[in-house]
């Protein structure tokens, strides 16, 4: 499988490239080109904001121009921040990942592609595009290219990721069993009644339903069951203690 | 509607305070809340990266500690960069953000709770929350705090925008009529016939379909069909002239 390609044409700012650099490598990708750099190359400051992801900034290629640059490219993607007046379809994130991805799978070559800090894109890159992609935002809408490229670099991992949307340890949390949550009604409701707390007594059944709903819902795995039932013996102790003193 | 207060505990380094800010603001979250704050606050730096951002700077409640800072809040989220020793469940940025969304559209106050720089939060801390929030990286895994609070304000965003995984400038391009694209292969067909391209004729019925595919597959739209026939009528023109040459 081949990952996209991330081409910043004309960068500017030497700790934007570093820190495309590291965007880049927390989400997986390694191709890093660049269009004809407006600063030193290389550049003291982009290998700083690389941090751990020098040997992403090692291996950048560099090119005169956009042609040349996207040369073996399939399928390009452009980024822009604000709605152009060209007639190409605009992407969010979320669906130009997928694209790419779908198309990696195929081992189709696809890049991004990223404007100046400045200008952005001209008009003749993003007509080399097949699609164009806005980041969406709220009403300000201020994000520098190493963010874009982090976002961008996100939703590409994410197109490819198989986490489950919710996750608990299943080696420590081992959901209680029903004869234990129970047991634990059980105890509880015995106790609470020793104590007095069913009253008026016509209200029993209902406050009964309304307390294993409660610690029904929540959860507990076996070892919470036996705290909690630890927790009511001593509770009780004590009331019997002060019982025997009076 | 309520948004998520994003809350720093222990915040180290007054650029990812300011980096924060910015972040926030272009996802429309305006809650910004410093858990005792271990540089100089106010901090010059912060209003430095804040960039636009500097009302949700100056905006900026600070508390002494995690439970003042947390008081008011229903439902904390809490951001850990790896698994830990904690039986809570891990939840993607995009579980965190819709499960955030839901309690906001009930009115339900919302927090997403991000440790220190160098040590994240505490055992204490995550204790605090009703689940943790790890963002899936790659095997090297090296985001800074300003980069964890964009990704989190990013999914904040998407989980209530509405924007189309594809859009088209519709007032510029609006999919050509049947009727246009069948002038458009007739005209093209006629002309290709006149310079002898359908060779050898037994397969002339293959070709027409498969030219009539690629041309139907592109999403020509009227001014780009208009176009076409235009190029034709360029190019036959030329080859006309060429045959009154010979």
């Amino acid at each position: 499988m081949i990952s996209p390609a991330i081409v910043l044409s004309r960068p500017q700012i030497g700790e934007n490239i570093g820190a495309t650099a590291r965007a880049m490598k927390n989400f997986g990708l390694t191709d890093l080109r660049l269009i004809a750099p407006q600063c030193e190359w290389p550049n003291e400051r982009a290998m700083v904001l690389a941090s751990g992801a020098g040997d992403i900034l090692a291996g950048a290629t560099v090119y005169p121009d956009t042609a040349s640059a996207l040369a073996d490219i399939r399928l390009v993607l452009a980024t822009t921040a604000r709605d152009r007046d060209i007639v190409r379809p605009v992407l969010t994130p979320q669906e130009a990942a997928q694209r790419l991805r779908a198309a990696s799978l195929r081992e189709i070559s696809g890049a991004i592609l990223f404007g100046s800090e400045r200008a952005g894109l001209d008009n003749d890159e993003l007509s080399l595009a097949e699609g164009l992609i806005t980041i969406p935002t709220a009403e300000f809408s201020s994000l520098n290219l190493g963010q874009a490229v982090l976002l961008l670099g996100y939703e590409w991992l994410k197109s490819g990721d198989t986490t489950p949307p919710m996750r608990v340890r299943q080696t420590l949390a081992v959901p209680a069993t029903r004869q234990e949550l129970n047991g634990l009604f059980e105890h509880l409701e015995r106790e609470l009644d020793a104590g007095g707390f069913f009253f008026p007594a016509v209200k029993k059944g209902a406050m009964v339903r309304h307390l294993r709903a409660m610690i029904s819902r929540s959860g507990l795995n076996d070892h919470e069951v036996r705290t909690i039932r630890g927790m009511i013996v001593a509770l009780v102790k004590n009331k019997y203690r002060g019982e025997r003193k009076e």
